[in-house]
């Protein structure tokens, strides 16, 4: 019933000045908007489509430059690993450890995970039904850790597309843990453009306001000043200078969502 | 940017009484809630997954009891026809005719059903892409009849299964027709009791908040006093003393969603 | 165990003579093959993507036209019916009636064609499981007709795409009717031109022998003299000039499978 | 235009005797067969559904017993590795590293795959579509290493199901490399049981068949003396002592497509 919590930012960091960037606009944003602010970036693409294609900055100068957005904004920094070595290093820097989609069955990727202590948002895998990521959960809660959030981010739909399956919203929130939309990476086209991924970023909105209506604890959305020039994802990334328009809107259905919680209808 | 109409009523038209009830019920519930209504139902379910469960009351009397519901509600009433023959029948009983979604590209059934000037709402094919409903409205356009509207009511996704991609409602709404959302049918699960279709109505204020948060000019649900016992579509059926609360928080979305359109963002 | 049976033909019935050489040339090639032949063509489209495409030459002219080649070549014919009315009088000129997939459900269709006590070919719908062919196949049988063949053709997945699963076969198999693979559809890209259907005819050997090593009663391909100018369907008709090289394979590998039945593994 | 090579064994490395009870049983089979074999055992299984199924006997053990096979019985070995620091060390026990489909996109571990020099068998993701295993071929060629094999283990297909696209098989091949068809974990229901995935092993020898009329260098399945008992993906393996029966015909098939290749046909 709390309103929900954006995770935001650039797909990579790109680099430190970037980085303080948008992370002072989505701050300032947010704050207008009296919305809580994760701030999201990666250190390293390490599933690009092709082996041409930026990586990222890496791990060391990545946490490093995420740390710094944390204490100078006061800001709570999340990022992915696909390492179990990873986790431990990344927990120092951030306040959230992501599990990318394609990794999130790998048992010791989320134990890792879990033993930093930190929340783990796991992105639900395209191949997984939404019912299996109680599975998902329970590993990592085997760990002691109870903090995972279970994040929507489109199932397969034939090939180089992906599906929004809403029902999964609920079915998520079963296993009791935060559930999470995934905005950006829902309207991705996987694979679609040859050497990289394609996507639908004007259909970010039409996937966030579905969500919102129906209730999620946090959405998630990656943003760029210049996304058709970003090094990934650009296809999906939203403007950063259109997002406060769509972000005060969405407060709105929260608000609205929030107020009228669905199990009240009891339909059974 | 008008408030929805919602199109209702049990999936079967079961008996004169049963009927006059509903309608009575969905009059009140709708005046009371200030939006509009269509009333529906079928006089032949001419598609069953078995041929032992139960077709309906036929032709004669259905259109008669939908006549009316016409005259004594003063509601307008809409009813599914299967074969070219029965459109201009059907078309001097009801304001609307609609195209089964299994028959949403037999070109005959829609081009009598356009002939007869009435309004048509064409649900679409399990098997059909969004955009294709393009070619849809064109055939019925091709009679001179403008008024297609394009019905949302799930993909197939695997078997015995649908899935409800969101996108599409935006995208059909590219036919300039009025886009209406099929909530009960969409969490249908056909063929998935066997010799009939099972169905998950818990999750019918799901689809339809996200829906309305996205933007529709109708809502389709149907609707029983008693789903459980229904005829036929029970599983996903609606009860019909939970419907008017789910209704008005429909409406508060829609009116939210209507306020604020998905194309002012400009995201493009 | 008995060899495979092609039904073939091209898609539309163009003219008497297009029929006649067509007819012939199948004819011949079968009996070079030492394989049976049913002649399959269609009097009417009655579910083009567009409206702006060709229909074809109608009921009268078309079972005319079909009529004769039975006459003429001794050869069995198959023609598709898409109305309950239709079926006493296709019935009267040809062998086999067959159901469009679109249209597997129609209930007033399916018994209007039992009973007429002809062999009825079902294209299982492109949203169907295939188990649930077993409830056509008994709506058949409900008229005293035990002559039901189930037909694969494709099923969806994702949009403008069909994908083949071949486990269909067995399963549909277990109805006791006799299995149809339809190479030629089954490579279809529904509505993927736009106003008209894709297809992907290189394709058409690789599923056909994939389906022939399993075992099948029948094999349905579509064939023109030149695809790309037939009226409909083109782009998964397989040229009738390098047809017979194909048959002569799935010939062997037919003669392979039907020695050697799945079921003797005993894998339970 | 070879015989296939078949790779096979159980899912897991049960223990040295089991191991090389296994590998006897296949190395005789396969040398009465005429056939190559490549002996297939995981020391780790690094992403079951639930954290509280059984694991493996751990890397250590696991690699001392499959090198014990490789210089018994002089049959190449074949595992499959998690991890970018695994491949080094897999490799110098066995001859060909496997990627696992969930981590067929992870960008280190292929390279560090690559960089042995071992051929590769890289299973295709269940959310990947068959032309974007060319970019996971060109990431193990940017090391050098040419010998990738690529490898068709089902699409996701709705949820908790598996479809093969037999299309993907000459799509695949298009990249130059080795196709595999992994017959046993096409037929797995992934998750389908609640904490575990099911099977249908019954539709093995139908999807092998098919593969094999398509034409595939290598096949790879799963065998257990006892899979009900086994501790992972026993309802997709096939019990030893059915599987010579069925490579006998699998043997058959494969010499007629050999013989008989697909591009010969010259459809386009």
């Amino acid at each position: 019933d709390k309103p929900f919590t954006l995770i935001a930012g650039p797909c990579q960091i790109e680099s430190r000045a970037h980085t303080q960037d948008m992370a002072a606009a989505l701050v300032e944003m947010t704050q207008r908007l009296g919305i809580g602010l994760i701030y999201k970036s990666s250190f390293d693409k390490a599933n690009r489509s092709s082996v041409k294609t930026a990586r990222g900055i890496g791990i060391g100068d990545g946490l490093d430059i995420l740390a710094e957005v944390r204490s100078k904004f006061g800001v709570p920094a999340l990022t992915d690993v696909h390492t179990a070595e990873q986790c431990a290093i990344a927990a120092q820097a951030v306040d959230v450890l992501q599990i990318p989609a394609f990794l999130c069955r790998q048992t010791d990727l989320l134990l890792a995970a879990g033993e930093t202590g930190k929340p783990i948002n796991v992105k639900k895998g395209q191949f997984l039904a939404p019912w299996d990521m109680k599975n998902v959960v329970d590993k990592i809660a085997s760990t002691g850790n109870p903090n995972t959030m279970v994040c929507e981010r489109g199932a397969s739909f034939g090939y180089n597309t992906l599906v929004t399956d809403m029902r999964s919203l609920p079915i998520m929130a079963e296993t009791g843990q935060p559930v999470v939309f995934d905005a950006t990476h829902s309207v991705q086209q996987p694979g679609g453009q040859g050497t990289t991924s394609g996507g639908q970023r004007q259909y970010v909105p039409v996937l966030a306001r579905g969500a919102l209506a129906i209730g999620v604890a946090a959405v998630f959305m990656e943003t760029h000043e210049n996304p058709d020039k970003a090094p990934s994802d650009g296809p999906n990334m939203v403007p950063v200078d259109k997002l406060e328009a769509l972000l005060a809107d969405m407060v709105a259905f929260d608000r609205l969502a929030k107020a009228k919680p669905i199990a009240s209808y009891g339909i059974l």
